[in-house]
């Protein structure tokens, strides 16, 4: 029988809650479908600051680079807010992306038939919104050189970064998105800033050239700004969507914010090999942590995209995808997604529920 | 009686069609203020490129400078979309900006409650919204330098472009923004991407440092992915957002669609001292140009920002702003906004009714 190492990093917050009822589910589907995990936990994050000094510890990033898939829990929170930046929870993160070579991130925004009110959107708008946005993730302004701060010749302090993209990165994640897309209705929106940025000039034009790679997929471009517009107006336009690492965190937040279920949806990062890294997209979320009130659907959800995108294992990822669907189905909802007549419960108890469910 | 010169921007699309309506708006409040207005009519963007060659001639740039204040009405077409960089309406826009000095970007975003419906946002959500976004717009990854394409060294083409702020360009910004949250609400967010960037980095420490000039304002700070998020969430808990460039193009643009009526949303842009540039937020709309079909509201409510911002004249732009909202409740609405029961109207007539009502 096939076996897996999984590195886990439940990190800080609500992340060790939502890791353990993930981890039951990944057992179950795995004493299902006669696979093995051996799972490896390590500090991150804040936690591993106060642990060790440091927000990404060698051992840890050396650990998840040895194993066959990383599955974060969260990271942050206010104890850590003002720290240096080389000692910010985030700086890890940062760090782990960039070790593990995950350049691209995929994160689905679907809006659940049994959660479509949760939604600030209107019902008709928000219906049927499935999309993907394929952001870039090790490159762009989040590492570009030069970087930090200098003095001009007023003397006046100076703060900068480079927003910078090589052919290379470009087309490497332009091909996931184009391959991401053909697997779900084949539209794909490149969005950039092209009337003002030579970055994005440069990421027009390439993604323009890989698109012939692809008669099968349809390319359309969009200004950053009218995306933010687009998604409000009208979500539903959109299949799949790339961009560089900046708009696609700007543009995923507000895509996920949209479906109204935040502690619902997963995200993949993924390289061209060595392991993925999966995790919630939602934070840490201090203020309840510990309180046994997340949601843990999203990171359950996020060890699914983990069987399907990481291992290859596509029915033990149904499995579990379709016990979260049955859950809600069966009424289950944590208090971020509740609404009048339906069973309010803890994380642990819909951990519970998954797990039947499976 | 106190004169104007007013430089005139038609521009392209339905630049042209919404200018003439303000005009004329600009001149009954004069009459009856006593005000007297020089109109100066001006090439400018994909006009200006065909008339000239390039987006911003000198002669319409140094009339701007020399007048009052400057309204123009959209730029750009599908015509020049593919045009080289400096040969783009786009870039004869940023360059009337850095050429008027005009640093600080007023866009405001309210929803009128004759309006409620026309939003995507369930009702609940939208009603009552009216915020203010102060986006910094001389400065930032727009004008940073270096800029570019050149080769790195394993012959791969880059594209890059610089963030960079200096102490003044922050302060100068931050200050406009407390004094305008000073006369709204008094309370102030602060965007950026603090726990990433150098450049937000500072942003953060003198924004904050500034705040001690300024005991009555709240201010608090809010990373940009975050505020994508909140602003669909619950965007009733802004007042005055303060921004940089890039940010305040993708949010402000996010907050006039949650209004959804941006065919209505004016904007000011200020300098230290010489004229303001006012303009409607929306574009050139090149697909129903020349068709009177064009909410000229947007651009009628920039001229009152020219009257009240620009030259100081309240009484005159007061005057404007109920003639727009009594309208509106006579029940006149361009395609855009129109809904059932009301009366649609075109244009001109939508430009005749605000006559009458002022
Ligand atoms: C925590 C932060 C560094 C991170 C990012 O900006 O990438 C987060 O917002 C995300 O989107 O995963
Ligand atoms: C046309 C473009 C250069 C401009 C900008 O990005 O500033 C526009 O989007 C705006 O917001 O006024």
């Amino acid at each position: 029988s096939k076996s897996y190492t999984i590195t886990l990093l439940p990190g800080d917050g609500i992340g060790p809650e939502v890791i353990s009822i993930a981890k039951n589910a990944l057992q179950l589907v795995a004493s299902l479908e006669g696979i093995k995990f051996k799972f490896n936990e390590m500090p991150m994050g804040g936690a591993a600051l106060d642990l060790t000094g440091v927000p990404l510890p060698k051992e840890t990033l050396l650990a998840a680079k040895q194993s066959d898939a990383v599955l974060l829990g969260a990271i942050g929170g206010y104890k850590w807010d003002n720290n240096e930046k080389h000692l910010k929870p985030e700086t890890g993160l940062l760090q782990l992306r960039e070790g593990l070579k995950v350049f691209a991130n995929l994160r689905p925004a679907t809006v659940l038939p049994q959660l479509v009110d949760a939604s600030t959107l209107k019902k008709e708008v928000a219906e049927g919104v499935d999309l993907m946005v394929v952001r870039e993730l090790t490159g762009g302004i989040y590492f570009g050189k030069p970087r930090g701060f200098s003095t001009n010749e007023n003397g006046e302090e100076l703060g900068f970064n480079t927003e910078v993209y090589a052919t290379h990165e470009i087309d490497r994640i332009a091909r996931v998105a184009f391959e991401t897309s053909r697997k779900r209705r084949g539209k794909l929106c490149s969005v950039d800033k092209a009337n003002v940025l030579e970055a994005s000039m440069l990421w027009r034009k390439r993604v323009t050239l890989i698109a012939s790679e692809y008669p099968d997929v349809e390319l359309s471009h969009m200004y950053v700004d009218n995306a933010a517009m687009q998604l409000v107006r009208n979500p539903k336009q959109f299949d799949t969507i790339v961009t560089n690492n900046i708009f696609g965190d700007i543009l995923s937040d507000e895509a996920s914010m949209i479906t109204g279920s935040i502690g619902m949806l997963p995200s993949a990062s993924l390289g061209e090999s060595g392991p993925g890294l999966f995790e919630p997209i939602h934070g840490s979320a201090p203020d309840i942590a510990g309180q046994d009130k997340a949601n843990p659907l999203a990171t359950v959800l996020s060890a699914a995209m983990l069987l399907k995108y990481g291992l290859g294992e596509e029915k033990a990822a149904q499995r579990i995808e379709a016990a979260v669907l049955d859950t809600l189905n069966r009424g289950f909802r944590t208090g971020d997604i509740h609404s009048a007549g339906l069973n309010l419960v803890g994380c642990k108890e819909m951990g519970e529920q998954v797990l039947k469910s499976i």
